[in-house]
């Protein structure tokens, strides 16, 4: 039976809570274990806002640990060390993002996969190797096994730099594995988010052709004039994705909400890949199209630390930065329902060091 | 539109054909076209009865055109060949699976991926070059261009082998192409029927370790006993389902029954794929399995032509022959029945020249 940090732990530490499965956050008191030998403290100055806050903070996935403190985008400033730590030291700008352990010895983990790691240990609302359970980064101080800590390059904002840690790495990872990240490479990209406009910006910068699709024709101006997208599809214009059929080598499903995969399989050509994101449900497998194109739809989950790392540094020196909506810690449950409305452009990211005070 | 080969063409032909959804099949007097240039004659021996011939008898795949005359799997005697035809002589023992034509000059046609052309023709109930129906194997001659004739081994029995034209291909084909065909892989293969036996025939001749996953625990002694299956599991055995779970490099899902990919895919160890070749309705896709471990759903349809003769040669050489209950003509719609309640071991295969008589 898993223990409580407030019980077990010396460090006091603050945030925001979800209590149950409404999800709406409270001022909660806890605390963090001691810096261990391989462990960094971090005081956390921004973090960002992902859906899967607001799936785990009601529940959706099934097993959220309540008190449940959200925040997987954490950056921050390293306040201590442990006496083994070699990567980092005091004043060092970091990110922790959605990994906090793994077993470190299976195939995956030794492969640098610590995200298909079966032991895996999210940031928050799992147990961790005390039986503790682990809390996110809508609060003010975080400790973490340097492991799973990233370098910050120093000009890399850390302020709207955040949601790389997990909407960035979400869409870096399967363009880089599955060979998408290539000149030539014709890309898809479903929904235009906090995940999509971060897939835009990397398969620019690899010099795919992107084509966003959408169901909001109301995004297409901003597509096309802001974020460099070459074509936009309203997946609704049956007209115009008959016309695109066979025509995508990959495509990166971010969409969380209930839709067909029919129409985008049918975009792909021969051979290729639908690669999912999101957590959307419900959804039926269209095995026609399929079967008659050895098509795939693949399912992929954020990256291991040394592709994180990877991603940030090529994001700092490629000049890939997420759009953000900054707010203070106590706007976070409209947050919560403006997300739901698909309404920001297109992350919120907490100003946690300015706005969040302990009671 | 397209024009009736009664009509169009001038040799006579006689087979079995249905004449609307029942899917009823009725003796049917048609006609072939002359043998052309780069075609090949051939007198029928046997047809084997595949699950698809149900379906588009029946149209449940929506584009049958009426009257249809089934079968894709059909061996015989070459009785005549065009003026520039290379590859056959009369007399000589050959096979036409599941198509008669492609483009022959797309990007899959150039890699012999023929099967994944989109202007593929299919044996029966597509409109061919020349503007006609083809007419499929339940008849007593057939002509097609030689480039989608394969060579029959000599030390390959023509009855019994007949299957090997689509059954064959469609599991030999995945197996080779996802990296399945090795000493060491740990394979899945759901479902024991035409399909999922040759499977199992082939992957043991690769060296894979095989489990079987089946909803029916009585084939569970002819499988382990018979075709020399490694392990057998009953897919509503939570508990034994469960203990094998993150076990598989890949599985092959054979069933065109509904069935929930959700403990299937459970089965797979990271990036492992779960590769569908029947035609299923009204799956879900299991989004959370696909995503924690990088796993892939991919459709596979049969192969091309190159394959399928390398898949006929490999048969023989290993002496991989489908088990097949032979019958006669006019047993085909009883055996479509017993198709539907999967009461066969493994295959039907029609003994065309000992049945089909012209009336």
């Amino acid at each position: 039976m898993a223990t409580s940090p407030e019980t077990e732990h010396p460090l006091k530490a603050f945030g925001w809570a979800a209590k149950d499965t409404s999800g709406i956050l409270f001022p909660f008191k806890f605390s963090r274990r001691v810096t261990g030998e391989h462990d960094v403290q971090l005081k956390i100055l921004f973090c960002g806002v992902c859906h899967s806050d607001l799936h785990m903070a009601k529940n959706e996935l099934g097993f959220t640990q309540y008190p449940m403190v959200p925040g997987h985008e954490i950056v921050g400033i390293v306040t201590e060390v442990g006496s083994k730590v070699k990567k980092f030291k005091v004043g060092d700008k970091v990110g922790v993002g959605c990994l906090v352990g793994s077993c470190r010895q299976c195939n995956m983990c030794d492969r640098d996969l610590e995200n298909y790691c079966a032991k895996q240990i999210l940031t928050y609302s799992m147990p961790y190797y005390d039986g503790t359970i682990t809390y996110g980064g809508y609060s003010d101080i975080i400790v973490a096994d340097e492991h799973f800590v990233v370098r910050w390059p120093d000009n890399l904002p850390l302020d709207i730099g955040a949601p790389l840690l997990c909407a960035g790495i979400t869409t870096y990872s399967p363009l880089k594995h599955f060979g998408l990240d290539k000149p030539g490479v014709k890309l898809g990209i479903v929904g235009l988010g906090g995940l999509g406009h971060l897939a835009v910006k990397f398969a620019k910068a690899f010099g795919c052709t992107v084509t966003v699709i959408s169901t909001s024709v109301g995004k297409k101006k901003e597509a096309l004039e802001n974020l460099g997208v070459d074509e936009f599809l309203v997946s609704h214009d049956q007209e115009k994705m008959q016309a695109a059929a066979g025509t995508l080598d990959g495509i990166i499903d971010t969409v969380s909400a209930t839709h067909s995969l029919f129409p985008l399989v049918s975009l792909l050509k021969p051979e290729g890949q639908l690669i999912l994101v999101g957590l959307p449900q419900n959804l039926e497998v269209p095995i026609f199209p399929l079967l008659i194109g050895r098509r795939a739809i693949i399912g992929s989950a954020i990256g291991g630390l040394k592709e994180t790392q990877d991603m940030i540094d090529f994001a700092a020196k490629h000049g890939i930065l997420p759009e953000v909506e900054m707010i203070p810690m106590d706007y976070v449950n409209t947050a919560m329902q403006r997300l739901l409305k698909s309404d920001v452009k297109y992350r919120f990211v907490i100003d946690i060091a300015n706005s969040l005070k302990r009671e």
